[in-house]
Order: C-alpha cells, then sequence, then structure tokens
C-alpha cells in the first residue's frame, strides 16, 4: 500500500522559490569581477534566474543539456545555476585552476554545448577554444560596459543576453532524479571523473548539512561562501544557504586575507567555509593587523585536514568555533562534521583540540563503515583504521560515461579511497589514502602518521614516506627527508627521534636524504613520481634478509 | 539524463538504525505507566524494534497490514512504531481521547489486525472488543508481572510476546512512497477521515522539521515530547529526535503539572512540545510551588493559539523562548514556526510578543498561500484574510478510502479549512476556522477576532460569534454572549465597549444573552449546534432593511 502524500519533487529550483519568497529581501553581496561591491537579493536571484533560464531555451538549451561554468563565487553565478537547474539542463561547474589540459579533456568529455565565463578567464578559453568543439556559444558573466573585445563564438556579455527576454517564464518540471549537476574530480592518476548529482541528491544533501549537526546555519545568520561553487559542488552552499534563508557575502575572485577580513568585518558574516590554506592567508593577515573577528561565529574548515594550531588560533584568540568537515565530490560532497555530542561536549584545552582534529560525524543521511583489503568490517575503538566506505542518497553510484567503476561495490558502497578510524561515538579520523598506506605482513602503517611524526625533527623541512617492495613482508616503509637549509641529519638521528613514539613495527626501514620531493600543482606531495624515482630501490632489510 | 546517485531509499526505520549507530548510549528514560521511570537508549529501542518486527512478522503481519497503537508516550511504543515501519506495515495511532463510538469507527475504517496498547486502556478495549472483528491479537505494551487478566482476543505480554524471537532480523527493504502511518482526523461533524503517511513523507518531514529555523534539536538536547504521539503524527517527535540524536524523556500517562516539572527539572530537559492546555498546568503548578526551568531553552506551542500571557510568562519570568507553531494532522503535521528572522529578531517586549501571536513561517517544503472562495490570491499584508492553503511532500493528497475529496484542488493545494493572513515576511496568523468566518457583503468578518474583543469586556465571561444569513449582506455576525455570575449587561453597552476597536461594518448586528454556550469533548466553541441553536433568528437589522 502506498501513502497518499503530495507528489511535491525535490527540485533545486523549489530552493530559490523558497528563498525569494520567504527571505526575499536578505541581502547577497558580492565583491565581483569587475571591482565594486554589489549588492542584490534573493527576489531578484530568482526573477533573473528565470531569466536566464528562458533565454537558455531561446538558445536552443534542453533538459539533460551540459552548460559549462567557468567563473567565481557572485551573484551572476548563482543566478546561471538556478537558471540552468529550472530547465533540467546540467551545470558543469569547470575549476579554472586545473591545468588547461584537463579543461580541455573535461569540456570535451561533459560535452558542454554553452560556456558561461568570468572576464578573468577569457584570455585563457580564447587559447583553447579552437579545441572546444561542442561550445556553440560563451557567455560571459559581465555588462557591456566591461565586455572585453573576444574572438570566443557567439559571445556575449550575460546582461545583454538576459535582457533579450521578459522573465514571464515558469520553471519546467520533471522528475527528481533528473541530473542537475556535474562536478569531475581529479586524482593524481588518469583522466577526472564527472559526478553527475540529480535533483533529488542535491535538496536532500542541502537538507542533511542544513541540521543543527551540521551546519547549523538559519535565517539570522550571514554566509560567506570563500569554498568556490566549483569546488566539490561548493560544499552545499548555493543550496543550502537560499534553502535556510540566511544571507550571503561571495568573494568573487579575490580570497586573500586582507580582501576576505573586509568582507567579514563590513558585512558581519557570522558563517564562513573553506581549505585550510585560504584561513593561513586570513589568520596572517589579522596577525599583522590587529584585526578581529567580533561578527564570527563559526568556520567549516575541510578539502584537506585542518592543522590543530589552526584550531586552536581561532578558538583561543579570536573566539570563533572550527567546525572540521570531511566530505567528497562523489558525496555532494558532506561526509561528517566535528560537532560536539554530549560525550565531548564538556571537554576542554587540549582533549578537545583532541577530538577536533577528527573530521567528525555524519549526519543522518551518510552512512559509513571501515573495512579491510577484503572487506571485512573492521571496529570502531578509534584506533583500527580500514578503508572508509559510504553510501546515501547523496553518494554517486557510477561516474558519467562508466568510468572508474571499481570503487563502486556491488551492495551499494562507495571506496572513498581513504583510510580511517571511527571511534566509539562515530567520530571519523582519516589517517591516509589507501594508496599511500604501507602494507606490511598484512598489516597496515599509517604514511600521514609517520610524515607528522618526522617532520618534528627540527632539522627536517619536509617528509613522505613510502612503501618499498620487501620479499618477507611485502611493503616496508621509506622515509624520504628533505633536510632544512644548512642543516645535515643522519639516518641514526631520525630514527632515535622517532623511537617509542610509534609502534616498533612501524619504524621505516630505512631513510633517503633529498633536495626536493616532487609536488602536485595543487600542493601536495605527488606520491606517484616517488615511487617512480625510488622504483627498484633496495632497502638494507632485504638485503639482510637474503 | 538521470542523475548518477545511489538509490537510497527515505525509510523511517534508516532513522532508528542511524540513532542506534551515532547516538546509541543517548538516553532515553520514560515515566511507565506502571509507575517506575525506566531508562534505556537508541541502541537497545533498536535491537528491540528488530524482535518486534520479527514477532510480527511470525504473526503473520505483512506490508500493508494496519497495526493500532492505543498508547502514551513510552520507549515500548517507540519500539513498537519501528518494528512496524521496519516490516513494511502500518502504524495506526488511535487517539484514547476520543469517544468510544469514534474509536470503534476508525479502527474498523483502518481494518487494523493487531492492537497495542497500554494497561490503562485494557478496560476500554474489553467494552469495545466485540464490535471490533479485524483485531486478531491485543498486545499489551507491558511485562509478565504488570499483565492484567483479560478476555481480549489472544491477548499478551508484549515483553513475553517479544521474547519469543531472538532479533536475528533485517529490516525489509522498499519503495519509499509505501504507507508507513496513518492518523484520523475528527472533524466537528462528519465521521474521521484518515490521513496515511508515507515513509518518504516522514523522513523528509523530520528533516524540514529540525532545521535551524524550526525546531533546532541537536544530539546535545533533551527532548521531552509531552504532545501524545497519538496526536497529529507526534508532532514528528519520534522520527525528529533520533534522526538529530537528541536524548529522549517520554512522560508517559502523567501530564499534571508536578508530574512534568518532576521530568523536566530531574533529566535537564532542554526542549519540549505541547498543546497550551498543558503548559498552563505546568505554569500553574510552578507559580504554587515556586519551581524555576534552568534547563529548559525552547517550547514549542502548537495545537491551538498560544495564548499572549503564556508566552510572556515563559519567556519574561522562566527565561524559556516559546515558539508558536501551527500544523495539521494531514501536514504530518508541520506548517508553520514563529522563529524569528533578521526582520523581527532585534523586537523586544511587546512589540515581539506581537510578532510571536502569529504561527509563523513554514520551513523548506511547506508552501502556502490565501485565497478568496474564487481561489484568487490574496497579498501578503498581515491584514487580508483567506483561506490558508498549501502543499508539499508532507502534506496529504487524499484521505484513506476516498473520504473527503473536497478538500484536495486540481493543481495540488490543500485547503486547509482556516482562514489567515500573511504578512510581508511570510508570518502567517490563522485568524478564522474557514466555516465560522462572516460573509459580509463579498467581504469577510473574523468571528474569533470578535470573541477575543468581546470577552475583554469586565462583565463577559465567553463570547461565540456565528453569521445569521441577511438578504442584503448574505450574512451579519450576532454575538452571542455569557455574563459573568451576577452580572447583567446590556447590548448597547457591549457594542459601546467595541466600537472604535474594529472596522465598522465589522460590529454584530445584535448581542443574544445566554445561560451557556455549547462545547465539544475538548472545549471548543461547538459553533455548528450554537448555529443550529440560533436558526431562524431574524436580526433588527433585517427587520428594519425590509
Amino acid at each position: 500500500m502506498l501513502g497518499l502524500m503530495q507528489d511535491w519533487p525535490l527540485l533545486c529550483h523549489r530552493i530559490i522559490d523558497h528563498a525569494a519568497t520567504y527571505h526575499g529581501n536578505r541581502p547577497v553581496i558580492t565583491r565581483s569581477v569587475e571591482g565594486p561591491i554589489v549588492e542584490t537579493n534573493y527576489a531578484q536571484i530568482r526573477a533573473r534566474a528565470l531569466k536566464v533560464a528562458q533565454r537558455l531555451e531561446r538558445d536552443g538549451i534542453r533538459m539533460g543539456d551540459r552548460v559549462a561554468t567557468l567563473a567565481w563565487n557572485t551573484w551572476r553565478h548563482l543566478e546561471a545555476w538556478y537558471g540552468i537547474l529550472g530547465i533540467g539542463a546540467i551545470y558543469h561547474t569547470v575549476n579554472p585552476r586545473l591545468f588547461t589540459e584537463q579543461i580541455v579533456w573535461i569540456v570535451n568529455h561533459a560535452e558542454d554545448r554553452m560556456m558561461m565565463t568570468d572576464i578573468t578567464f577569457v584570455p585563457l578559453l580564447e587559447k583553447i577554444a579552437d579545441r572546444l568543439p561542442t561550445i556553440e556559444r560563451y557567455v560571459v558573466l559581465t555588462d557591456a560596459a566591461h565586455m572585453p573585445e573576444t574572438t570566443l563564438k557567439n559571445a556575449v556579455a550575460y546582461e545583454d543576453w538576459i535582457a533579450e527576454v521578459d522573465g514571464d517564464f515558469v520553471w519546467r518540471s520533471f522528475d527528481e532524479n533528473t541530473a542537475a549537476g556535474m562536478c569531475y574530480t581529479s586524482g593524481t592518476t588518469g583522466n577526472p571523473k564527472g559526478v553527475l548529482y540529480s535533483h533529488r541528491s542535491n535538496v536532500l544533501h542541502a537538507l542533511m548539512a542544513s541540521l543543527p549537526d551540521s551546519k547549523c546555519m538559519s535565517s539570522r545568520d550571514v554566509c560567506m561562501p570563500v569554498v568556490p561553487i566549483f569546488h566539490a559542488n561548493g560544499w552545499s552552499l548555493a543550496f543550502s544557504t537560499p534553502m535556510v534563508g540566511a544571507a550571503l557575502v561571495l568573494p568573487g575572485a579575490k580570497m586573500d586575507g586582507a580582501s576576505l577580513y573586509e568582507l567579514l568585518d563590513k558585512y558581519k558574516v557570522t558563517f564562513t567555509a573553506a581549505v585550510p590554506t585560504v584561513w593561513l592567508m586570513l589568520l596572517q593577515d589579522l596577525e599583522k593587523t590587529g584585526g578581529k573577528l567580533p561578527y564570527l561565529k563559526r568556520v567549516v574548515i575541510g578539502g584537506s585536514a585542518c592543522p590543530r594550531a589552526m584550531t586552536q588560533t581561532f578558538q583561543e584568540k579570536y573566539g570563533v568555533e572550527v567546525v572540521h568537515a570531511w566530505g567528497m565530490t562523489e558525496m555532494s560532497p558532506l561526509g561528517s562534521l566535528c560537532t560536539m555530542k554530549p560525550e565531548y561536549e564538556a571537554l576542554k584545552g587540549d582533549a578537545r583540540l583532541d577530538v577536533q582534529m577528527k573530521q567528525g560525524h555524519p549526519p543522518f543521511g551518510v552512512e559509513m563503515k571501515i573495512t579491510d583489503d577484503a572487506g571485512k568490517e573492521l571496529p570502531w575503538d578509534g584506533k583500527t583504521f580500514g578503508r572508509l566506505k559510504v553510501r546515501g542518497p547523496a553518494v554517486a553510484r557510477a561516474y558519467y560515461k562508466g568510468a572508474g567503476a571499481e570503487v563502486f561495490e556491488r551492495d551499494g558502497w562507495f571506496d572513498t579511497g581513504d583510510v580511517a578510524t571511527i571511534d566509539q561515538y562515530g567520530y571519523m579520523q582519516i589517517t591516509d589514502r589507501a594508496k599511500d598506506v604501507i602494507k606490511s605482513g598484512g598489516e597496515w602503517i599509517s604514511s600521514i602518521d609517520l610524515e607528522n611524526l618526522a617532520v618534528g625533527h627540527p632539522k627536517i623541512a619536509e617528509a613522505a614516506v613510502i612503501g618499498i617492495r620487501h620479499p618477507k613482508w611485502d611493503e616496508r616503509p621509506l622515509l624520504v627527508v628533505v633536510p632544512k637549509k644548512g642543516q645535515k641529519a643522519t639516518k641514526e638521528e631520525i630514527l632515535g627521534f622517532m623511537q617509542g613514539k610509534i609502534a616498533k613495527w612501524w619504524m621505516p626501514d630505512d631513510v633517503a636524504f633529498v633536495d626536493d620531493i616532487p609536488h602536485t600543482a595543487t600542493g601536495k606531495i605527488q606520491k606517484t613520481a616517488l615511487r617512480e624515482r625510488f622504483k627498484g630501490y633496495v632497502l638494507p632489510t632485504v638485503a639482510a634478509a637474503e
């Protein structure tokens, strides 16, 4: 027997409808790419999104068509999103920080029909446009006055383009499982893989992400999403903020400390979110200027692990609560947030910081487990680590065009590629990437733990740990270090420093001193290149064993 | 094109799974119907709900079968709910406060196959059991020691019943639109009508109800649902509380002021919800005992309009924030909550209380409009009132077996039967029931507004306003009053008192003095009976017009 409740599909554009109706005059403030600060509100955003929808249809864009955006967080980008969503087309956020070759590959793989771009990226696009044959038109997110001369095909200024229609338009209605958005993940190996969100997954995810133990944003908050909306579905902020009716402050292209501080202070931002690198810049700026953060209540930090000192500084020096979070593009992206359950709520000082180093617990709608390589579930004791697997209504079940099928298990779990512990209260902590973990005699050693320990040595500038083949143990850890300028260290000195701080069998079998460690474009250690460099390396313990 | 996200149906039992996994040791405390206070937790609730599910299947209960519960808020009732839900059967909460005839009618209409009941209601059920032919077995929510002697068919004590299985059971999985629960609404006229919730609607509703501008409960809260879960789907508290991992305090059968206060104080309850009558008893008890409410942060008041004095007392005397709310059984039940948007947040004293008299604004997932009788939308100015219509994924689209089809419009809106205003910020205020509003010359007069004004006269004990046929104006208001004991008032005196406080054309055409006004079982003015009594009444203005 079915229930007798209304058929009300979970469509993303219902979010902007709700915001326009119930929070219509809530400010949406942008530092525009052109320079000046521009203020609008949800009612106007919706009205103009309707024009975008109407104008897209006039250009022949239909349900299922991909519309690329190469743009910063601005009100026009937000309007474009909802306009695209409202006709059942698919927003495809392209990350401008990718290598040019990757951008070309992604746009072609997605077969985007239109490209919406900020003026900033017009020169970049002009260089590659002849290799983007599927793009029929470039819409530049600006007005006539700021429109650059360009060779881009059918290029038009956004303001001129939407001025051609009257906005007398009704959103299309369709099944909630219709594709809504697309975001590619780029690993260190292989081609990028496309994640295809549905309207349903985006709406459910925004609800989950707004719960009191998640972001806990209300209509009284002022939210500044510093994380770009092209990064991992924009951490859902383009959906969850209008859903709860919070005001928006959009930083556009300027994410340096001083620019962010100006917005935080002037617009009394209460909630913000970004990766640690951004906050490092802000904290350095505050240190220099003596600025304070009297309005900011909460900052969500994710993308990579939040350093302990950063959490401490935000909380103790500036009175801002840090919410450490973890997610993936494949998860829409939210996986877990480190808000305090009653078991930890009373903790203070170091004990609280210890908990806050964890990536936290998932809201309703995200399930997690850790397993060994054979798929056997591992205990939640905060120590045992295993492959982290997840499932839920906002987790991918496949990549676009069937790429990377191996990470999707038949029983519905997605293998995150991360290795993690989960404690007795369900707090998860990432300990390594699965491909970097060292498998020694059937047991796992965390490369990240060893690296973090090694860089604590006063003579070491940077450290990386990789597994080297070993006839008896399969793999054993090799510690690769870059000494600090002018310092000389010995293997014995470094291993002696590590002794007693880790299990005996975790001790690296050897230490290699190098001048540099290879990095990816985003600053992560490139372990594939490092492994290549040390291919055929023979550990002294191997020689001894033979 | 469809999105590529996981198929993860929104099933109610996933809520107790989440609670057991991530908040397993969170206390669930009950004042048992047998007397003592019993403590359990979400992990145990889930483990025992699995036994209920397994045991129900052994008794032949299958997907779509209705299982009635006639029970107070206790941990066993909660276990029973999730057990029923977990096999795709339908919980049917029966309100023990209904007239016996109504209970008989409802159980037969629903064709319930099993009845789970508290020991309290065994005598009542014994009296009507021979008229409940569809019930195959009575499960009494108690243990062997407290099991009464009874003639009820196949009666068994719940604890004995679930002890017959081992709990080694896996929830059934099915479409999220499967019927989950059933609750009958009983109007003042006609037979009760059954609302049939789906798993999807319950889960979505729990998410909507947990947002920061809704209940805003987190895992750090201790929630006491005083509103019984047989009342309007229990205001979703049986779903939203475990969903967010808050602790539960269940008052069982005792809802007097002293009993509630004991629980509020002893278990440091931070969040509670009930109808005004309950809070009146609590406040009277506090007045007497001098008790304080240091732990309680927020109280949700709904079911009927919350008196201004009650809000004021809670907030100013006890420091407890009141959230005025409105909903209907047909809405799962949440419609709106009066939390403060930034436009009102700074208000203090009387101005804030003015806003709090409104029933508030809806969360994402509830749409509202007000229309005139022709269906034309009316402005949101806080003054114009019209029929309140709603829609959303947790709003009914039909009643069970097709009853009452006239309230469901073809375009998907449900006519609430209430008349309301909506202000510029989307705050809704109920002004009347549609059938009680007086339609004078195409314009509407609120009977409730006139009543509230009239009872302000020092000589009046109670007042009711009904519409009387008028040849020129269709209807004109007749004010019916019960003078206070020993008081004598005149028509001129009372109308003189009202003069200037309302629009001229709202002034009652006549005043009738009576000894009593008829009431329903739940204490509401029975306007149908009153209209019957004044059938054929001729207004003096009619005589003058002829």
